[in-house]
């Protein structure tokens, strides 16, 4: 009998935001997976860290040094193929030794996670699960108490990643925007915000949910430095009328202090 | 000294997709609100309900009987602004006598949910906290093991009921697409699918992550009856070059048979 994989999202950061489901999957897990850079320690085992048992198999999967290749380029995107294809027979011994094995993945594995990578190769041949997490974007605009689509407002997931004419293009309606990984592409963000003419209404946070989470309007920071999973928040409901105004940020801040104090 | 408001995620539907902290949070509080049509239950206290205190004070917010009036028309807009305005009185009542206040929401508070209507109105009068949840979107395409978006993907979150042409228009495009609200509008929705080439990787679901769900493709789907919380999942990913094919939707649903069973 093979064993079962499960891709369990660990949430955006605060540990308390993990689900009762995955941390019931880590308590009976034979194997914990995690993706992670050489030197760096990985994002999601950190969150889960006090749910992983101390005789458990830990798997770290590290992903290749490929800061050398353009990301466009077929020899970077062949050696992440082999990556994954590595990644995944290594998970598959396991399985076919019969054991459980959990890959952690920070927010909701099959949303941007590199679990996809995993599933896709696996989930037709194992017994699988995916464990839902919350995401980093409701992390951290729930940490900012900023509401962000209501309604009939649509919503775009936007990775920072794209082209400056997509950003642009993509920014210049009504709809609520997320921009994920912010990085090193803050200035060209910060550039496509000022050109639609959203920029006033632009919040950014970095390390959302955790205790060195930072809310600012976009507009306030002084610098273009980014860890490169930070976000930019566009809220939709500001054009609208409403019998308030919208909580202001620090606002939000001061009350989860106060909430916590 | 005032109590503290929370706007408490419960996720998706099943019960083990809620948060540590929304369980938490439930543990401690005084008042625990809810919005529900009258004469039906709410979907979020349902999912909470194992961790609702006995001796907690309950208080439902029941939406106005408002089935006569088109939901553009100003007399309906009114009607609902009085309600939001009167159930925010009603917490502000508790608040003030000193009582912690937690308002259910389904999903994730501040995306699409009604606490946003009570987030606008107190947040900036009261402490108060969003504590975040899995959203709906990603308990159905966890449940489904179906991998939504990747890399460079944009992800379009389209609520069912905009009009025909930007049905079409938002799904003429290679973004990976979520439609929310689906109920009766899953006709309109199946025709602009077709119209855009996307009705065959439509997956269908509903009552996601709960012992009822259902999951699958639109296009074997062989009426249109649908709850008004259903979703349609496109993936963006499947246009991808990709080692093995997307795991089947049945196949997914097989697995999580066998993990479970």
């Amino acid at each position: 009998m093979s064993g079962v994989l499960y891709g369990v999202g660990t949430g955006p950061g605060d540990p308390e935001l993990m689900t009762l489901k995955a941390v019931r999957a880590l308590e009976r897990a034979d194997v914990v997976a995690h993706f992670a850079k050489r030197g760096s320690p990985s994002n999601a085992r950190a969150i889960a860290s006090a749910y992983i048992r101390d005789d458990v198999i830990e798997l770290p999967l590290l992903y290749p040094v490929t800061t050398e290749l353009p990301h466009r380029s077929d020899a970077y995107q062949q050696s992440i193929s082999c990556f994954y294809e590595e990644s995944a027979q290594a998970v598959a011994a396991h399985l076919d030794a019969g054991r459980t094995v959990c890959v952690l993945s920070e927010g909701d594995p099959l949303f941007y996670g590199s679990y996809m990578h995993l599933h896709v190769r696996l989930a037709a041949r194992y017994p699988s699960e995916v464990i839902a997490g919350v995401t980093a974007m409701s992390g951290c605009w729930s940490q900012s108490g900023l509401p962000l689509a209501q309604g009939e407002d649509v919503l775009t997931v936007l990775p920072g990643t794209v082209d400056d004419s997509e950003l642009v293009r993509r920014l210049s309606t009504p709809d609520a925007v997320v921009i994920m990984k912010v990085g090193r592409n803050l200035p060209r963000i910060r550039r496509a915000l000022e050109a639609s003419g959203r920029l006033a209404d632009a919040v950014y946070v970095e390390r959302g949910t955790t205790q060195r989470a930072s809310h600012m309007r976009l507009a306030a920071k002084e610098d273009d430095q980014a860890p490169y999973l930070s976000l930019v928040l566009v809220p939709a409901w500001s054009a609208r009328p409403c019998p308030e105004p919208v909580a202001d940020i620090n606002a939000g801040t001061r009350a989860m202090g106060a909430a916590h104090g």
